[in-house]
């Protein structure tokens, strides 16, 4: 049998099956003190005085949380502004203890027909999903699934276009010579690359006993696991992860306002986000003055409990004033705020209409909001009033700080910005075209060969990079930094590349 | 009428015009409590009394500042070491109150001829400029004055060779089947990317009545604007922004001694200094252990204060020991403690002695501090005297913590550091001009053509990257991170692209 | 005469020789207080008296040490668990004095016959060595000479593979029209690059005098001085350097418990640890929550002093639970807890038996664990015995917050990840192969040609990225950043590179 090795363990039943309530009175000698929690209902109790020792870094990391200290009565005793829960009432028997274990995975049963399994003589689920969070925080689940992060899964892997970007980038290629036999993605390299950020399929595949400190236990085996993709695609058939950005067992609003939340997936090359906001002045004054702000305060006041935007100030958060008026209202549908999707594909577009992007489909045929010729594919994109209208609401964060003369500014450079990368993009796709029609790469798969590479690269690197930089105010990321320098070098080696197969073919048709 | 949309507001008058002292009544009621600041001034208060509500952002910010909380006279008691200004007194309106929206933005009319205006009865001017914080800091602004990063917008764009290459970054290239038409660069363009560290020019170009919370209302339109690059041109005709590294509106000497206020412009690959500062030693005890130091400290106690250096610390701050002796005199003339420039163009040279360096001219015409073949362009250039001064005065620095062993010992490296990437860069001059010499590529313009992209980036961003890393003891930037690594890498590369011109020229010529 | 040239010192004794204790008397005055510290012996208040005006940085910081505030008698009284001293008992004259300046730099001095001298009239070494750690700290130097990272020198230099590499990446090359000429790297740039982190040998060579603020004294001289290597070789023959991760004067458990310190040599593409990091759930937690953490704590408490590892946490620190039941032992052999040694050479492999890895050697003679057909060099490398303890070590330290499901879904990507990253670094090597083979390349010196140089960085940047961003799960950096992308770009653009390499030598050898 295999052990789980720590040295030391004082209550560990190994191989006999005990009663979860009788190894709860044997440990719970072992339990530290408890005070400043809320009351725990008794199952969470019973959950704790186990998990204290199976698992006592997430029941440390929980006794922090507000789950721990706040019940949803006190919560519904504050002012709505104030209030962390939208419900504005939940069940009896939730009301009046902390938010436990037991409150998250063995309540809603109903809902996980498929993951719910027996637990020491609990009923409990192990993946909690939207519908869980959503007995307390109703407005934001629906908002969440609204936003297109849910729909992360489907908008990358039921796109037929993308589904062939992701074959390519985790997929394996033989080399036979002069070319290559490819071997298509397997399911755990997906899932340990694009989907660890878009979020994987976790369904139950069947059962399986494992020791645990506390003896054999059987558990139903989940596919796909670990995630906190944001669009996990649940048991429960759910989409999203909640914890993606309120990290388990936490869950603290404090972090999810910090920008190194979002730089979990917005810190690459193709979203450089956090890497922008770290050279722009809003960043430097958030690294460098943050140790003396309130992360926490609910509601968020603007110049008091913080002076420069995070992340979520610009795109979730409520802030409001010293005197409570309220500047934004607090959204998790984040393209609220947000007119144009300055994430080209491959040019940058307007908004999507829909969170789920996977039936977008342009005239060529391909899965993209745009035409290759840099056309929008309008149909699926929303208006131009609804741009403004949602401008307008950034616009007001904005003005918390800033007079209208600086926000114009501001927008006139980012409507620039997002014209001469969307040029810079449209020519790099005339010379991928050139080469496309002179038959010196393949069209059919447009995302392996080295100049269609480059040509990827031009926008999903250069372009949103160079737009990144302007939206989000640093500009030094956009000069050198993949940005207007890069999109310039790339365009050129890309001309030479074209001289280059050129020669080849000619060369090789000689012969 | 656009209005700017907020919920909640209570004391907004739209469209009817309301005299600034009415609505300073109007709005007092709603302000928080002002405890722990200094005395207002009656124009300040007024300014408070409404753009509390207008921008409570800036209004929030500004009261956790040393200039809401101090008074010039108050400062003046201290003694000269523990004091933030430089003047030995100031007017008497202004001495026994905080230094408020009005000190800066109503005072010093004169110098403002072209960019005040009626605002609400008060004549205001938007953009603070130098003569401005001019009255409390003389010191300060006479040094920056002298500092080539003030001088930042003419160094760059009226340099002919320089500005070129800002136009090719920026501008734009339209495809044609075979070659490249260009697009100039646009001023949007510049200002959003190489401008945005080197500053815009800022003037008045006119007036615009724009609605605000207040109503509509009659400003100045800048130009450029926003803007806090280093060397800005200000509308009465002063270089440089202040708060480029003492941000709005809190402007405090903690932002500035952090190290992510530099970082805004010196993290890139041309100029890493972050990057580099960031895997030193000094940078790991900084991350690791300021929590417990004092970056408002004045004067600064190496020791006690902090325990490492930051950019400040080694380039501008004045640190002292704990019984008071001053180990550097704090300066804003960054070069006092550099006798190298090691910021290639395209080779390492002594610092320049203008910080106007735009009149700069080489043997070729072209403006830059060297020669192509390696020479120094000496005229321009600090003498070995000063050189040898200056590095003195940076040794002191290094010596509160490090014997003169380790110190002679770090700058025998850089020594070598120089020598070594110069003579690469040196290399890879010799590639490009015999590529020009073979009419492989065109040397008019030397910066838009790959080969000639090639070279500058084996002394923009890997010569360089080799010098700070070794200057500033991240060695570890400067292997594999666009390091020493790369700089071998690339000059290879340019040895066969080199080849790859000649063959295409042959296949051409035979043709 | 040099002088230091510091303004204000007031009892600095130039040219004339003082003995130390008159010195110590005249300084003594300006000592502020030393409340807080624990008794000096004599001979550190000696030190302590000149050196807090020679070096007042260092002294200030080391007041801040646990070495300042702590007896060896003191530590003794605590239980084992809560001390950070291993040695049982040490002598009498150390025992109740705090761990001072004479205490590491006097004593000791049989074991430093090299660099011992007269120093003010005591006998000191300037280079504290692992011999002087041990007096205290006995189990931590000996796991850390079994610890690969203290023959981190050995390891490179007297491996003739990787010398051959280091060569080309710090040495010169000359362009001479067509062509390089290879300069050999100099002992100073190699000690600026690579041997930065791997350590250099430091060893005395003669002796110099220098000015110091006291006046002319005598001083060896260190070769290849400063240096922090991991793997330095100290004058007295030991090898390491504790103050790698202990920086300077504070050695402080703090420090080496975060990751900024391991990212001064494990950040950059080779080894992209603290880049993985930090787009991790465990580094986003530790970013966003350590103001609240005790990084001080010994034992540390999983849950209650951090809820999320840092590297230390992984690999090195003692962990405990609220009840004090150990989850893992501390250890400075960091390999303890990892069965692969995913830094592959060329492909990953299990961990090196000895941790001196210099006489490695495969079939074909080079230094390497595998074979450059992926298979593992098997009589220097760990048995699978051995790796699946290593493994459980590992798990014990997950199993502190996550279940087993999750752990061992963790470790199959991990499995899976090194098992395609190695099959694509195969491919890599089939190219390159083939080019050698073909004569277009020169395996002689398998580093130095555009083709070798995308073969190295296939595995030493890519390859290490996708295991690096499993292993420590953040995989948004082995998509894109340096990932799994850039692993089938740099492939297929190797492809390319050796058509172009086939045509020019086709139209050579037509001539």
């Amino acid at each position: 049998m295999k052990i789980n090795g720590r040295a030391g363990k004082q209550c560990v039943s190994q191989r006999i099956r005990i009663p979860a309530m009788v190894l709860a009175l044997l440990c719970l000698a072992a339990a530290p003190s408890m005070a400043q929690l809320a009351p725990l209902s008794s199952d969470t109790e019973a959950c704790i005085s186990c998990h204290r020792m199976a698992t006592p870094g997430i029941v440390g990391e929980w006794e922090k949380s507000q789950h721990a200290k706040m019940t949803p009565a006190k919560s519904l005793q504050l002012s709505k502004m104030e209030r962390r829960m939208s419900a504005t009432d939940v069940a009896e028997n939730l009301r009046n203890y902390a938010v436990g274990c037991a409150e998250c995975h063995t309540m809603n049963t109903k809902f996980h027909p498929e993951d719910s399994f027996d637990h020491n003589g609990f009923t409990i689920h192990t993946v909690v999903s939207p519908s869980d969070c959503n007995t307390c925080h109703p407005t934001e689940t629906d908002e969440y699934s609204d936003n297109k992060m849910s729909q992360a899964y489907a908008c990358l892997m039921d796109n037929e276009t993308y589904a062939v970007m992701v074959d390519n980038t985790n997929g394996l290629d033989e080399f036979n010579g002069s070319g290559f036999h490819h071997i298509k993605a397997d399911e755990t390299s997906n899932a340990d690359s694009c989907l660890a950020c878009h979020g994987t399929i976790v369904k139950v595949t069947g059962t399986q006993t494992r020791d645990t400190v506390m003896g054999p236990m059987e558990f139903p085996t989940l596919s796909n696991w670990p995630n906190a993709g944001v669009g996990r695609i649940n048991p429960d058939n759910t989409k999203g992860s909640c914890s993606s950005c309120h990290p388990r067992h936490q869950f603290s609003i404090e972090m999810a306002r910090k920008p190194y939340t979002c730089a979990q997936c917005h810190k690459g090359p193709d979203v450089p986000a956090y890497k922008v906001y770290s050279v722009s002045v809003h960043g430097n004054i958030q690294k460098s003055m943050d140790k003396d702000w309130d992360y926490s305060a609910v509601p968020w006041v603007v110049g008091k409990d913080f002076t420069a935007p995070t992340c979520a100030a610009c795109h979730s958060s409520e802030i409001v004033d010293e005197s409570g008026n309220v500047i934004a209202k607090r959204t998790h549908r984040f393209n609220d705020r947000l007119p144009w999707r300055i994430f080209g594909l491959p040019y940058a577009h307007p908004q999507p209409i829909d969170a789920d992007t996977s039936n977008i489909i342009n005239k060529a045929g391909l899965g993209l909001p745009t035409e290759l010729s840099g056309e929008m594919v309008s149909e699926f994109l929303i208006s131009p009033a609804e741009m403004a209208k949602r401008q307008q609401t950034m616009e007001n964060v904005c003005s918390a700080c800033h007079t209208q003369q600086w926000i114009d500014g501001h927008f006139t450079r980012l409507q620039r910005s997002i014209e001469t990368s969307n040029f810079m993009t449209l020519q790099a796709t005339k010379i991928l075209s050139t080469a496309w029609e002179e038959g010196l790469a393949q069209g059919a798969n447009p995302f392996d060969e080295p100049l269609e590479i480059k040509w990827i690269e031009q926008w999903l690197f250069y372009g949103n990079s160079v737009r990144f930089a302007t939206a989000m105010g640093g500009a030094d990321y956009g000069v050198f930094a993949d940005g207007r320098w890069v999109q310039t070098r790339n365009l050129r080696e890309m001309a030479d590349y074209l001289k280059f197969l050129r020669a080849t073919k000619k060369a090789q048709d000689k012969k």
